[in-house]
């Protein structure tokens, strides 16, 4: 940094198509500050580092960075500045901040320089200075991709290009370049290993009205590549990007997703081609957020073999004579092992959290290689999810492995109202996710609780678990429409003592039309047992405990055709009606 | 418009101050075209006219342009373009539209702007056409004012102007522009009668940190002048505001609310004074909209007094032999007649909403001088409220006057719940009305009902029925603080049938602090009772039940020391517990 005389340095783990799980070498933060939850940017001065990070990783944050001298700024707290108004209140007038441009997406860019502006600090962003002092820094990612079948993809490539053109025309748009990983995934149904726990592959797609450009290593899909050319694209390696786009020629108006897009490629466009970022939702992410008939039977079959999975868990649970020699790991792992059982299976969707006691008032704890002991007392929290070859599940369930107090049983039906209020709302047409998120904290605001995440967010079809533009958090404002996924996953933190969330992943379906347009509901994919143990059945009213046993019974009839005799009758009494 | 080259010219009901409700003169669309809604637009072409108006109106609209040969355009409604939109279109390329620049303010201005900038068309705003032609124009307002009683105001006007200007240096601002009649009247603590139905007198302010310029008609306030003067104003007639903002000389930045203020006072501020009107919210109507602990208590003796006047219409109702004798105009002139027997009564705040059967299903009408005759039949919807020296007031009622059909009762008790929902709710700081929005609605929802309106507004004290910033709406993304009012009105319309409202205003109030921070609840200023004939209780769970009976019983206890025995007895009998 004196040599070049930067002011100071910015470090994050984004890879270059900003995808949140990253790979070996782009855990550049990671390496260099020891921090590993999945939000977090370091800035080195010359006399302070900072780690910047939500409120999901405050204690595990604490615990990572104890001793390394990296202060821990607590993002969104009173009095904590952001790290772009640190930088412009740290670095001198006319500094300049260095970071690697390509793990820096174009939205984060533009804030940056708007802070820096003010004290004209300028940015260096063409030599990522981690790699100069990190030997042993892991290669590219270069692992083999596949055709997704086409009685999983459904709609062809080819199909969903002329949907893309389709909207890139009522955009007046003239090129579009897509650099989300899952959306390159979708439009052209190739799956791949480049990233942890989502079946993508790196690549870049440049669309035009006649023609496709996808940057990537044919060696990886020699078998599809020629299909693939056959539906319009045309090959180019993957590190050509820069240099075509340098060299693009088209006139008009290209459209990219500045949340997504790294600042080096947008620089590198050239001057005479307007660019627009300011869609108000990206083109492919809006198409493939609405799930095809296609997708969504073969979703619901998913949730079918993981509805079978997490129940037989359940089960093992209840029935292991001495938990205590259960490790948080070895849950993790019987569920992989479980899944595995199950038809075209690829892996995990995200670390499973198992979380026993106060590891659940974490909202992201991982349990890691090994993970806490398990012990015959209160609760112990599994949130899990699989990428299957025919639809990507996300489910929690808190268990009651030993006795609760009275206030722990409060809790859990306090969650669990949130649940059900979400899930049987009926809602018109234009409804957005803000609206619907306050019904699943109002029983808890009652009691002075709340939690501090999303109600939910959508979720990918054998893509990431993740997925936008639709959410229910007070910062959605995306319309929900017939065929996108949510979950629905309101919980309760104690930290120190425990956590609990129950978690379904639901699909927006259409439930009627009168005089007010059409009318929306929530249809729940997961069917899995919900433990009766925990509810204190005086705080739900009727509407409640009916739509309770509604699900219960639904989960015994849909389950008991694939379970054994033994399975069946562990069920029927798991589901047995509350509140009669 | 031919003699001056002008290919189209708008017309609106706007006064110099973006009032709401105008007066005689500034009544220029209505005296146009006919129609009497609040809210219109009329555009005149050589071949055409049209008048834009909302959901509220459209079957007044259509009833009373009949036969005008005025085309009517329903806004938000799919198909039908923007007037801005209506204008880029049939104008021809540098085309050029005229207007009342008094009667635009800068946001309806810059929109418009906007929209016509593609074909480069130009506005003339200098000439008012509408006054060469309405002979016969009403002349300004000229009422007598007076001073708001400390005992009523609370602060004084020094006080409130060193609040303001707390806030401008927080925004770094020298200047700010004051134009919103209900914020001149908070500001100085004057009271007049310019305007119908809010107890304001016209004026403007300019406010910089060490003078305070008051523009008005000084001989209406005589009596309070001199002390004004003393707290720091400086008296200036109302019509030298364009030449007085000319000549400002004061650098720095001057701050506006473009929602308020009229287009021809902003052209003429000089340029060398940066302007600001991007405040995410105006200033004094955020400080006006917490209400003071003087004024919240003398607002719960105003509702305090409403509540006897409106209990006491309902039991006249109740007891009425022959309903049928009665004009919807009758029941609102009786309300006008028992406020008056109240002490501090000034005017009634709006326009009494005494609708009887299909014309309830119109949320905004009025039985103007005689309404329909009464029958002993169905819902009778009673939409009231008053100004009060200590207060402003605002309440509906539903009463069945004679046999419901079940899904009246249904539809009712739906309204009921909503009401029920929003008014227990308990949330945290931070919340916004958009959030709890939605509580108002799901039971409607579930039906596949809906109301076309915001759940709740603000309101004024000794002001404007109507008052910002924050309410409850899909629209209102206003943080909700202890001290604001607002009105909880869901409601049910069924066109050509009935119509249902249920509206109390609640006051936010603190109500508890936990490790989630603070938490609000709402609490009613207003009690009376609710129709429990009206009541399908079989919808209702027993959290409602229990909520709807407290409050009755409150309404008992509260009204009865200021009734009379006889009095006393009918409402035992009109709040005698619900479901038991």
């Amino acid at each position: 940094m004196k040599e070049r005389g930067l002011d100071a340095y910015l470090i994050t783990n984004n890879d270059a198509h900003n995808s949140g799980y990253a790979t070996g070498y782009w855990k550049a933060r990671e390496w260099f500050s020891g921090f590993t939850g999945s939000n977090g940017t370091v800035i080195v001065t010359h006399t302070e580092v900072g780690l910047w990070t939500d409120g999901r990783y405050f204690i595990q944050a604490e615990h990572e960075l104890a001793g390394s001298g990296i202060t821990l700024f607590k993002m969104d707290t009173p009095g904590t500045p952001k790290y772009n108004e640190y930088l412009a209140s740290k670095l001198p007038q006319g500094g300049k901040l260095g970071f690697d441009g390509r793990t820096m997406s174009m939205k984060d860019y533009n804030e940056l320089n708007e802070s820096l502006s003010v004290k004209e600090i300028t940015c260096t962003y063409t030599e990522d200075l981690v790699s100069l002092i990190w030997d042993d820094r892991p290669s590219l990612p270069a692992a083999p991709a596949f055709e997704h079948a086409p009685r999983f993809a459904g709609l062809s490539a080819a199909k969903k290009l002329a949907a893309v053109r389709g909207e890139m025309v009522k955009h007046d748009a003239t090129a579009y370049l897509v650099v989300a990983l899952d959306d390159i995934a979708w439009l052209t149904n190739i799956r791949g290993d480049d990233i942890p726990f989502a079946p993508v592959v790196n690549a870049y797609v440049l669309i035009t009205i006649d023609t496709a450009h996808i940057f990537i290593d044919r060696s990886k899909i020699a078998a599809y590549a020629a299909n693939l050319e056959a539906q319009g694209f045309t090959f180019h390696d993957y590190n050509v990007i820069t240099d075509f786009l340098r060299n693009f020629s088209a006139c008009g108006k290209l459209l990219y997703n500045p949340e997504k897009t790294n600042m080096l490629l947008v620089e590198s466009l050239p001057n005479d081609l307007a660019t627009k970022s300011d869609l108000p939702v990206d083109i492919i992410m809006k198409l493939k957020a609405v799930k095809s008939e296609v997708e969504l039977s073969n979703t619901r079959n998913a949730y079918y073999k993981e509805s079978i999975v997490l129940t037989r868990i359940i089960k093992w649970l209840n029935e292991t004579a001495d938990i205590s020699a259960l490790t948080e790991a070895d849950v993790a792992k019987e569920i992989t092992r479980l899944r595995l059982q199950q038809p075209d299976f690829l892996q995990d969707a995200f670390p499973t959290i198992a979380a026993y006691g106060q590891n659940a008032a974490q909202a992201h704890y991982s349990p890691g290689p090994v993970g806490a002991n398990l012990k015959p007392d209160g609760f112990f929290l599994i949130d899990t999810g699989g990428n299957y070859l025919d639809g990507t599940t996300d489910t929690t369930r808190t268990i009651a492995v030993g006795p609760l107090r009275a206030d722990m049983k409060r809790n859990f039906t306090l969650v669990l109202k949130g649940y059900l209020a979400v899930e049987r709302t009926i809602f018109p047409m234009g409804t957005k996710g803000i609206q619907l998120d306050t019904l699943a904290r109002t029983a808890l605001w009652e009691y002075g609780q709340d939690f501090r995440h999303g109600t939910g967010h959508g979720i990918g079809y054998c893509l990431c678990v993740h997925e936008g533009p639709q959410g229910l958090s007070p910062k959605s404002h995306v319309e929900l429409e017939p065929g996108m996924l949510l979950s629905v996953e309101p919980a309760y933190y104690q930290a120190g003592a425990y956590g609990i969330r129950t978690e379904n992943i639901v699909e927006v379906y259409e439930h009627s039309e009168t005089e007010y347009g059409k009318f929306y509901g929530f249809r729940p994919l997961m069917y899995c047992p919900i433990d009766t143990s925990a509810i204190d059945t005086n705080l739900l009213n009727k509407t409640e405990i009916d739509q309770f046993n509604n699900y219960h019974a639904k989960t015994l009839s849909l389950l008991s055709p694939r379970l054994t005799e033994e399975e069946r009758i562990w069920l029927s009494e798991a589901t047995r009606p509350i509140g009669i």
